[in-house]
């Protein structure tokens, strides 16, 4: 019996290294693997399909959506995006765990299609903390910075829709925490039952 | 602020191994401490108060008891077994975590009573396994053994009232699983709620 993989979602405000600490649990596991959105957007130059993202047709997009395809999606500015269902089924069904780094909304969508999945939030140590990372970018200007500091603190006050928050104060800790959420995760009961019941 | 511990709560049948598993993570953690019953039976040769037991007598346990201060409590033999709330409140309120080992019984009392405790129940591997543990110690009559069989299937039947189920396969994996279902519930965002508001 080939045990059923991990749904991981991950979210948390900009600054609280989410980004890091996603590549580098990929990079340390070789049984988690990256979600691969799907948009209706035109690739980049170097942008691989099935890789980068699933490059589809808007009508293409519209019908896997008719077909209850996505596990979330969304419409920007003329072009959607959204989570393939179909390609974490198959990673999860061959016992592979898939990583999906999203934002709020994302994934209080998959909340309600996905309840199985694991929903892990990143927060900044402190407001402080927070402060300084989005400074330290160096690339914004005050009204810029301002904002995106007010959308992290009204973001963190979503923390209370996630199963787990894990504090970044440290990024090997915090990669640690999640590694451990999801080794605890692998041993719930919910998850086990039908292995244990094989068993006995 | 300080991070109150865990309550841990073990079982498992006869041959899953747990009372190793319990006895490893006491000795790799010393943040984590054993809960210690208290008992109406006598103090036996070496048995120390406070250590191996509380001895209380019959009067002390029973007020104890109308005032609610026992997770759990048993009559065995006309002699009373309890965990005392007391001791577990105080340890996490200092930031320890309590590790009890204790049967389905107990652990389904305090699971009615502390909801917040975190319940790993332990699996031996297989059926031939569990019949091979139990033999193995090579101290009963064929009854005996039978019986301690049935029991254990009977116990593994309860697994579903559990948060977390740990298959002891490998001493050291085991041994991780509980450290990371310890690691990762100490991340849960119900119980970090508090500490998230005080930094934001």
């Amino acid at each position: 019996m080939i045990k059923k993989g991990l749904l991981i979602v991950i979210s948390g405000p900009s600054g609280a290294g989410k980004g890091t600490i996603c590549k580098k649990l990929l990079d340390a596991n070789s049984n988690i693997k990256a979600s691969v959105s799907a948009t209706t957007r035109a690739p980049r130059v170097g942008e691989v399909d099935g890789k980068n993202y699933f490059f589809l047709s808007k009508e293409n997009f519209e019908e896997l959506l008719s077909l209850d395809e996505f596990l979330e999606y969304a419409e920007v500015y003329d072009n959607y995006y959204g989570t393939p269902k179909k390609y974490v089924l198959e990673n999860l069904n061959s016992g592979n765990d898939v990583l999906l780094e999203i934002d709020i909304a994302g994934a209080l969508q998959i909340k309600e299609k996905f309840k199985e999945g694991v929903f892990v939030f990143i927060l900044p140590p402190s407001m402080e903390e927070l402060k300084k990372r989005i400074v330290g970018r160096g690339t914004e200007s005050e009204a810029d910075i301002k904002k995106r500091y007010g959308a992290a603190l009204e973001e963190i006050s979503q923390v209370i829709k996630y199963d787990y928050a894990v504090i970044n104060d440290d990024l090997d800790r915090a990669l640690a925490d999640v590694e451990a959420i999801l080794r605890a995760e692998g041993c719930r009961v919910n998850r086990l039952y039908e292995d244990i019941q094989s068993r006995f």
